[in-house]
């Protein structure tokens, strides 16, 4: 019974965060649609966000890398310009992140189900992330993404035009990406 | 015995892929390595690239997208100008890819292991792609990437300084992946 015990446990966690207002508010009902099949919980997730961040170059980038502005919602020029006055030092990277969930599952058949449902309905990066006794964890990801390194050191290489164009590139490739995801969440009944 | 006839198959076919220069020479004793562990066989293989790619906007970039130039050995910035004077058509976008391989793993047990043991060496971004009876394929893959859109329809919105820097940027991280490839190919005797 440890698949079900953890996903009591892990729900009511997430009831927590709701209301703390930690949940990216357009996955909500997402999350719901998948805690209520029966062999799946879900255990983090992001909608997707474009963002730039500053990137050490000589300290771990896990503990030491910094957020100049991160956005869930299509950000604007003037968003960019006021998050991009924060730098200071290291790498200066825009950043656009897919949409990306994990779910546990409560064996490798359920997994694979999974899986091939989201391969399937075009969200092709996902892929099986650990499997042991208790679960098996099921990425859910989709190709688009940017990562594009524009300064160091306090010192942009690019101009603002390219700045412009780079976030309406991200944004755009956002919403693909959040099409894809919804193409899958509207084929979730079959996993039933 | 479906594994092991299929293993056999696999590197027939991949010896003649490496007579016939198919495959990248850095990668070819890897490759060995993997194949001489009983449970695994690889299926296809890439020591990470850079690149600059021209992705059209309204046909299936699957199809359409073409290489202006990619580079497994770290490219020189006439190398790089040269590639750029082949624009065409829509996006312009500067890639650095992560080196990848593809490894059918016996059972889920040894799919298992091989994945444990690539996420402890760095490679974080490796997975389970799929899973079916006769084999479960295991994708090993660092986390380091570049995807800087630089342009469009033949047009540059950078300057020829901050491409060399993308440049040095991308072959450093390029460096840095097979660093972590190499530390993991280090270990793996202990699949043995």
């Amino acid at each position: 019974m440890g698949f079900l015990e953890d996903k009591k446990r892990t729900l009511t966690n997430l009831e927590l965060a709701i209301r703390e207002g930690l949940v990216d508010e357009e996955i909500i009902p997402i999350l719901n649609k998948i805690n209520n099949l029966s062999n799946y919980y879900t255990t983090s997730s992001c909608i997707g966000r474009v963002g730039i961040m500053e990137i050490p170059k000589d300290k771990n980038p896990k503990l030491y890398s910094r957020w100049l502005g991160k956005w869930h919602h299509y950000a604007t020029y003037d968003e960019m310009f006021d998050a991009l006055k924060e730098r200071k030092n290291g790498y200066i990277v825009f950043v656009m992140n897919s949409p990306i969930l994990h779910i546990a599952c409560k064996d490798i058949e359920s997994a694979k189900k999974m899986l091939e449902l989201a391969i399937h309905s075009g969200l092709k990066a996902s892929s099986i992330k650990s499997v042991s006794d208790r679960r098996v964890i099921v990425e859910i990801l989709t190709t688009y993404k940017v990562d594009a390194p524009i300064g160091e050191d306090g010192e942009l290489f690019v101009d603002d035009n390219y700045l412009k164009f780079l976030l309406d590139y991200s944004n755009l490739k956002l919403k693909k990406a959040r099409e894809i995801l919804i193409r899958w969440v509207n084929r979730l009944d079959e996993l039933r």
